[in-house]
C-alpha cells in the first residue's frame, strides 16, 4: 500500500515541488498536488492520504486517515476553535512559523509610518499640498513592549535592536526569556509595562486567554505618546476602546493589520478613525517569495522528522491554541 | 574687545542654549541668542560678530566681520551658488552633518512602503475596501545601490544591511572605500552598476555635477523592478524622465521627498504620477528631537575646533559646493 501526501495549495512553483517529492521519496512516500482549483479531485484524493499540506478545511475534514495536517499558515485559531474538522482524533496539527520576517518587515515600516507622521503626511499630498514641519519620533533611542515573544516577535525584536530601539520589552504566558529582548514578563505583569510603552508590537494567537487582552483598562495605561501595531490578531484589541482612545487623542497612533470583523464592512467606523494606519490583514501572507519558500522548507523539515518518526517540531497543542 | 557668537535658531531648548554658552565661555567668547522672529534686533547684532549660527542668509550678508558661519542643515547649494551672500571671503562655511539617522529611518521607511506595496494599498483602504494579494519584495536579500555614500549614504547602508540586504554597492565621485558598503565605484562606473539596482537610493548634494545625474538614459538601464528612492536634491533627477518611466511601469516605483521646484505647485503632473510616493521634503529637518541634538553637540564641537585655532572638520569647499 502507498504512504500518500496530498498537497493542494496555490503557490507552488516547480522547485518546490521538486524538493516536496524529493524528500517524500526519502521515505517511500509519494506525492499527489492538486490546486485549490482542482477541489473536487482533491477531495476525492484525501480520504486515501496520510499527510495533507494544505490550508483548506473540507480538504481536513475528509482525510478519514490523516495521521498530520500541516496548515501553511502561522494562525491554526479557527482550527483549534473547531474541532469537529479533525475526522481522525490522532491527526496532528502543525502550524508554519515562517512569517516572522515579512511581519517584522511591515511591523518597522508601520512603526517609522506612524512615528514619522505618514498618515497626516499623505492626506496632504493626496490634496496636493506641499507642507512640512510636524514633529517626528524615531525608532532609535525608543522603549518598545511587545506582546507575544514568538518567531514573529523575535523577529521584531531583532530588527528594532538593530534600529537603535533603546529597550525592548516581551511579554509572553510564562514570562520565560526569548532571543533580542532585553527583559520579558508573564502576562500577568502586562499592566506594569504598559506605561513604559512608547511601541506596542501585538503578535498573540488568537486564543481564549488573548481576546479582548487589549482592554480599555489597558489601554488606559499607555502613555499619550504610544503607538499600538497590531499584526496577530483583530480579537486581541478592543477595538471599540482603541477606536475611542484614538479619536480623542489618548495615545498617538495605531496600525491594525488584523482587525473584527475581516473582512471589515465599508461602512465600519474603524476606517475614519483619526490616526490609525488600517492594512487588510497583508503583513503576513505568502505574497512574498522568501516566506514562501521557507513554508516548503519547514514543510520538508518537518517531514523529514515525520518520516523518522520523530516528534514533529511546529505540533499545536489544539486546547492552548498554538 | 568681546569676541561674539551670533545663534539666530528657531528650535533650541534651554539646555541647547546652556551647553552652547559652556562651550563659548571656555574660549572668553559671548552667545547672543536670537529666535528668526527677532530678525530685526540679530541683524543689528551680526555685524560685530565672529561667528553666526543659522540658516538666515540675509544675517550671513551682514556679518561684515564673520569668520565662520555654521548652518543648521546639510545641504549648502544655495551658499555655494551664491558667493555674494559672503560679505568677507575669510568666511569659512560649515555644514551641519547630522541629518543621517533621519534620513535613513525615513529611507527605510519608504523603500518598505514601496516594496510592500503600501501606495497601492493605501489607495484601496482610503475607498474602505479590504483587499489584499498583492506580490511584494523584502529589504532581505535585495541589492542596493547608494549614489552618494556620506554620512546620509552610511547611514542608510547600515540600516539596510541589519535588516538583511544581499548587496550594498556605493557611487560616489573617486570611488573611495565607505564604511558599511561591499563595493563603492566612482560616478564614472554608475552606468554600469544600475542594471544591478533593484533599490536605488539617491543622497548627493546638489551642484553642477549632481544635476540630472539621474539622466532619461540611466534610468533607463535600472531594471524593471527597480525602486528609486531620492532624499538629496530634486534637481539629480531628470524629473520628466521618471514621470515617464513610472507611468509606463518601465521601473516598480518611487520615492521622492525632494522635487523640482519646491514648493511643488498644485496643478503639477508630478503629484498623479502612478507607483510614485511624494513627501513634502520632510526626510531631514528638525522635527526630530534627537536631530536637533546632535546639531547642538556638532556645532559645539566645530567651536571647540575654532576656539583651539584647529581646521574646521565640516568646512564646505564652496567651488565644490559640499
Amino acid at each position: 500500500m502507498s504512504r500518500d501526501i496530498c498537497v493542494c495549495l496555490d503557490f507552488l512553483e516547480d522547485h518546490h515541488r521538486t524538493q516536496i517529492e524529493n524528500t517524500a521519496a526519502r521515505g517511500g512516500m509519494s506525492v499527489h498536488f492538486f490546486t485549490p482549483d482542482q477541489r473536487e479531485q482533491a477531495l476525492a484524493f484525501v480520504p486515501q492520504a496520510e499527510v495533507l499540506y494544505s490550508n483548506i478545511p473540507a480538504l481536513l475534514q475528509a482525510g478519514r486517515q490523516l495521521k498530520w495536517y500541516c496548515c501553511c499558515y502561522a494562525g491554526v485559531d479557527n482550527y483549534c476553535a473547531h474541532p469537529e474538522l479533525f475526522p481522525n482524533d490522532e491527526c496532528v496539527l502543525t502550524n508554519s512559523n515562517v512569517y516572522g520576517l515579512t511581519i517584522a518587515e511591515h511591523t518597522v515600516m508601520a512603526a517609522l509610518m506612524l512615528l514619522r507622521r505618514m498618515p497626516e503626511y499623505m492626506d496632504r499630498v493626496a490634496r496636493h499640498e506641499w507642507t512640512g514641519g510636524l514633529a517626528i519620533g524615531s525608532i532609535h533611542g525608543i522603549t518598545a513592549v511587545l506582546l507575544g515573544t514568538g518567531q514573529i516577535g523575535q523577529c521584531v525584536a531583532e530588527r528594532l535592536r538593530a534600529l537603535g530601539a533603546a529597550r525592548i520589552i516581551g511579554v509572553n504566558r510564562s514570562g520565560r526569556p526569548a532571543p533580542g529582548f532585553d527583559e520579558t514578563h508573564p502576562t500577568g505583569e502586562l499592566d506594569a509595562v504598559l506605561p513604559k510603552a512608547e511601541l506596542l508590537v501585538m503578535a498573540v494567537p488568537g486564543t481564549g486567554e488573548t481576546r479582548h487582552i487589549l482592554s480599555r483598562e489597558r489601554i488606559a495605561l499607555l502613555p499619550e505618546r504610544a503607538y499600538v501595531i497590531n499584526v496577530g490578531r483583530g480579537g486581541a484589541v478592543d477595538q471599540q476602546a482603541l477606536m475611542d482612545a484614538l479619536n480623542a487623542g489618548r495615545i498617538a497612533g495605531a496600525a491594525l493589520d488584523v482587525v473584527e470583523p475581516e473582512p471589515l464592512p465599508p461602512e465600519h467606523p474603524l476606517w475614519e478613525t483619526k490616526n490609525l494606519l488600517i492594512t487588510p490583514h497583508v503583513s503576513g501572507n505568502l505574497t512574498l517569495a522568501y516566506t514562501r519558500d521557507r513554508n516548503v522548507d519547514s514543510f520538508c523539515e518537518e517531514l523529514g522528522n515525520y518520516i523518522a518518526g520523530r516528534p514533529l517540531a511546529h505540533a499545536v497543542d489544539r486546547t492552548r491554541g498554538y
